[in-house]
């Protein structure tokens, strides 16, 4: 794995294509932006595009393909979207069918592949700045939490908006939100800190998704909108047919974390 | 005019509907949210929505509503966009063919319609932080001009980059960019300053849209990516029918410009 630390995130493509790499992205090609990847039929794609749209903090577009084509030409010119990932999800009616490391044989002409922005940017970011990541500590899955917070619906997309927590002492909790305010196209500043039950989080130790992690005294946690969110609407939704990346097998673009700061 | 400069977005809308008010909004509302309209049918909405997604200085999308309604239910809860500007162009093919202060006739079940980001919100901030607006000073239109900047095309969409100027002594444009920096959903920071020419502006006593202004010694040409752009390629790809608002006739919103800061 340590290999590809600092290669680029066209060799991580690369890799993925020939079939070398097939486990989770977290730490590879460190400083290039990850993506999380929602492939749709063109008929759901206005729906979705338009979801992203009001809801930018869980759902930054970073690209989305021209319908048919399976390059992200603005983020990863010359990638191919059907095997650059390590490991997708094929969806129908909502239902998952299909975990594939290579998604060609399910390709149409229709489809219209998003890339959003993930958590792994301003993570980046925090520890370089001296902020500690705890999930990443405790080498476990980040705990994410459906919340009472509705997304804006779109269409036939809507849901709960999902946060991931990183509990933080409060003067870190400030430098975060300075730092994290830096990346509105990496899910931005917190959406809350404090008191879990005020976003309808009943159960700080039991997340719905990823893994419970230590809250120290002192510290508050700290939420985050999820991309994580946007899946859920997708599930909910229940379209047709639907692909999308292997949760922690990211699509690796050209991008640098700090091509995502400022506007 | 001077009643309506402390009157509530929802108070003009009002007015428009009601055939009161017909005239241009600069300084109506102030302080609330103006903003650009474009309404095409919903098969031309994704390709719009994408062009707007990928270029996101000139079109800051604020509001896109669902197909066939007329309200812009984030931004302007109970507007009607078919009656609540002053003044409306209605275009066939590329061709302006109206000029109406009213587009109920006109309304279709499948037009979609989208509110984008307008310069009047940051001219506001750098007006309240001293630094002057020569066109506002010189009571005439902003000059515009189109660039040898492509837009990213979407679809059916493209064309040039369309910039504002206005000009500014160096340290002003400093001041001015972070004042701008501050608000993404409203063009932003400067996309370019100084030399016209480094970016396909021939003459610049001769803009492609708006006035001239002065430029005085020891200033600066400052360029901001311009709600125009969006028109532009509108007008460029020629979609067989499209609602604009009227130039100087905009979309009053509830937002206030302090809502549009930040992310």
């Amino acid at each position: 794995m340590s290999e590809w630390i600092r290669a680029t995130g066209a060799a991580v493509r690369a890799a993925c294509r020939a079939g070398k790499l097939t486990g989770p992205t977290p730490g590879l090609a460190l400083g290039h932006v990850q993506a999380n990847l929602v492939i749709l039929p063109k008929d759901w794609a206005f729906d979705f595009l338009l979801f992203c749209q009001r809801n930018t903090k869980p759902c930054p577009v970073l690209d989305v393909t021209e319908p048919g084509s399976p390059e992200a030409a603005l983020v990863a010119p010359g990638s191919d979207l059907r095997t650059d990932l390590p490991a997708y999800r094929v969806w129908r009616n909502g239902e998952l069918t299909d975990e594939p490391t290579d998604v060609t044989r399910y390709w149409r002409d229709d489809l219209v592949s998003f890339a959003i922005g993930c958590s792994f940017t301003f993570e980046n970011a925090l520890l370089a700045a001296g902020v500690p990541v705890r999930h990443i500590e405790q080498n476990v899955n980040v705990p994410m939490y459906r919340t009472s917070i509705a997304c804006k619906p779109a269409g036939r997309f809507s849901g709960p908006l999902v946060v991931s927590m990183r509990p933080l002492a409060p003067h870190l909790a400030v430098k975060a939100t300075q730092i994290c305010s830096r990346f509105p196209r990496a899910h931005g500043a917190p959406v809350h800190f404090g008191d879990p039950v005020a976003i309808g989080i009943r159960d700080i130790d039991k997340p719905d998704f990823g893994d419970a992690v230590e809250i120290r005294r002192g510290e508050l946690p700290v939420f985050w909108a999820c991309g994580v969110t946007p899946q859920a609407a997708l599930m909910q939704a229940k379209p047709p047919f639907a692909i999308t990346h292997k949760p922690g097998h990211m699509f690796l673009t050209d991008l640098k974390d700090t091509d995502l700061e400022g506007e």
